[in-house]
């Protein structure tokens, strides 16, 4: 095993929080007034306002860099957070310290599904996606072509106009788009249903990835409003199993063969038996429930198509041939708490240590199946030797990494405890 | 690795089709009149009628012995399905064919939690709940005392009255309850209520074991209605993890440290990488979210006080000391499509030999394991050597066992497949 200085990373889930600038240079002069606008309100919470309605969610969960003591739903201003989180200079440096080398990034306030820019208004809507995706595309990622892989959002009510987006990032180098793990709970056509062809068409014509994130359905996975937050945060990881099993047995997967979905933050150790749950069914339920994958197995089929990542999963590293090699990928998760950030090259090499990976399937895991997966090249931009943990590293000392509080407003345990039992009040009463 | 002959097979998972019979000699006469009976409908099917309601779930998916064409949600009547499935006699002989010395068995028609038996008028609804019992315990089990585990139906309108039940039967040499995944799904104070700590608190003094179905939340486990019954049938005992969460998180298992708990049809892939999921949890998010377990790892308690049982699950025996071989179960779940009756000996074998799994371990995931946790001795009544497979199926010679066509109403695939469409349409208006 390689020393944890010589891995190169790249990670295929991590999230940024949109700057207040972001539609300033990007969206057309005559929806300015319109776009969503980030004010602080008289709690102290900065929030991002549009259509009427004041989105709470600026900053979820980006506590990298902060004591466990300070975990929690908050927080909910960008003087809470690392800038890092939204100036992407500084969070090239974060990854520097962190040893990333490259990175696919989620949006926060939008939704993975940009669904909150939906208005009676679908000029606009449409406009404020084709802004944030040349933001993302143009602003964000393309200050450091080497450091990210661009990844659009889609627009949800409109297929074909979904279809022409995907076509229109993909001509600037996109090939990763955010979806749902399930449009039918967002109330639109399921995955089953024809509906959604012309996006999954542009998808193959493009070599676009569907990047499916976990949460992406608009529901807290949460058996009852009182359960403990630990229940959501020990599920909501393996919820992204029924998105799996809806689209390994869709329709979706056979007509369009050239298809290829990502499983974001799905974690790995669940798809052993995942896959064998896929193989059993179909030997004993085939013959009534009329499924055929030609000659394969199911199994075979997920495997090629179903791109699978995790940040340590010491489980899914030691069944890493039950689930495939070649479709897993790591990833940082940062700046959510699942992040080791910025020691997690040491925890991922003590996982491929205690299981005595290979070099070539680390090489696999940390990096050439997100290159491969993505079309994504760093190496057109910045040398081998330069894109290690230990070179990437070494350019950024003397950025402070410690962990340290950072809150300006902080909050008790019980405090934090009540915040998320409020969150899991407004997710059942809305259904 | 012993000959499957000289296994010894006690199954924790199997389910009884009620017989018309089932309230004649154990209901009091008062209320003979309002009781469920059994009645043939116009299409054919024989359907529990019962305070103004007619149940069409008869015998759902009871196709042990019949070719996999004609697996589905049906049968529906009786005489589609083996005698085996609601005469205890014929029972004992399919389970001497299939080499299986005992069975514990759920019920069918009146749900997991027999929420069918609640009305207006308690006293009827409680009777019910007495007389199923009564009728199970007594007649059913009671007729063969080495072959079957008992198990009690609930009250779940009343805690109270619950907990008087489960002392009632335990006095009886009842020792498991059959309850719910998620109360909350049902209309009922969670788990995270005290109001259910009355019966907690009976199940804990009378060594009663909180034996937990899939299913039985109420809920099918289908993303969208149009989903294939595949999706169903792969995600079904994935779903018990949200259950395992729940608990394992909750005040009850604090509070009541001798509860012990089944995780019945849940299989056993899944656990390796739900413990990760549970450990690091704590590790990380302990600190704002208060979970407090002493000195040990959620893990370590779940190991403690979770039972988990599977059919052959070739992963959870290949990790089987990430699980915890003191608490993996065998079960059969006759007869239902995920049984293997009659081979099921056969296929299990084959996969304690592919891993090579040492006898001490057979023992205790074949028998040793279910017989601790339910406080079950068969060997009261039958010697050692007369309760092996070989020795069961010695005695069985002669009864039929082929796998043949049974159905008295043929159904194409076709109508199969819209069979369980019409369920999801059902179960999604129903919520």
């Amino acid at each position: 095993m390689a020393d944890v200085d010589d891995l190169i990373l790249i990670s295929v889930d991590d999230h940024l929080i949109e700057p207040p600038d972001l539609f300033a240079d990007h969206l057309d002069a005559k929806y300015q007034d319109r776009a969503p606008r980030l004010e602080r309100n008289d709690a102290g919470s900065d929030v991002w306002v549009f259509n009427g309605i004041a989105m709470e969610t600026v900053a979820l969960n980006a506590v990298a860099g902060r004591p466990k003591e300070e975990y929690g739903m908050e927080p909910q201003s960008l003087d809470e957070v690392r800038p890092g989180c939204y100036d992407v200079h500084e969070r090239v440096k974060d990854m520097d310290a962190g040893g990333v080398l490259a990175s696919m990034n989620f949006p926060s306030f939008p939704t993975f599904t940009a669904r909150v820019f939906e208005t009676s208004d679908l000029d606009l809507s449409s406009a404020l996606v084709r802004a944030y995706n040349d933001w993302h595309i143009d602003a964000w990622c393309g200050a450091y072509p080497a450091r990210f892989i661009p990844m659009a959002v889609p627009m949800m009510w409109d297929p074909e106009a979904c279809a022409a987006e995907v076509r229109r990032c993909a001509a600037k180098g996109c090939h990763s788009l955010s979806f749902t793990e399930n449009p039918a709970a967002l109330g639109r056509p399921s995955f089953h249903d024809p509906h959604w062809d012309p996006l999954w068409k542009a998808c193959v014509d493009t070599g676009t990835v569907v990047s499916i994130h976990l949460g992406s359905s608009g529901k807290m996975a949460i058996p009852a409003v009182d359960s403990p937050p630990d229940v959501m945060i020990t599920l909501q990881p393996m919820n992204i199993q029924s998105a799996a099993a809806d689209l390994l047995w869709s329709r979706v997967i056979k007509q369009f063969p050239a298809l290829r979905i990502a499983l974001s933050e799905g974690g790995t150790g669940w798809i052993p038996y995942f896959l064998d749950r896929l193989d059993r069914t179909y030997e004993m339920h085939r013959a009534w429930t009329q499924q055929d994958f030609g000659g394969k197995l199911p199994s075979e089929v997920f495997r090629e198509r179903f791109l699978t990542c995790f940040i340590s999963d010491p489980i899914g590293v030691e069944m890493r041939h039950h689930i495939g090699v070649d479709n897993m990928c790591w990833e940082a998760d940062f700046p959510h708490s699942d992040s080791m950030w910025p020691t997690a090259p040491e925890e991922l090499g003590a996982v491929f240590d205690k299981h005595d990976v290979p070099d070539d399937e680390v090489r696999k895991m940390t990096h050439e199946n997100a290159m491969r997966w993505y079309s994504f090249d760093p190496f057109t931009h910045i040398a081998r030797e330069d894109a290690t943990v230990g070179a990437l590293r070494r350019s950024a000392v003397g950025h402070d990494v410690a962990i340290t509080p950072l809150s300006t407003r902080v909050r008790t345990p019980d405090e934090k405890l009540e915040g998320f039992r409020a969150r899991a009040r407004r997710a059942v009463a809305a259904g």
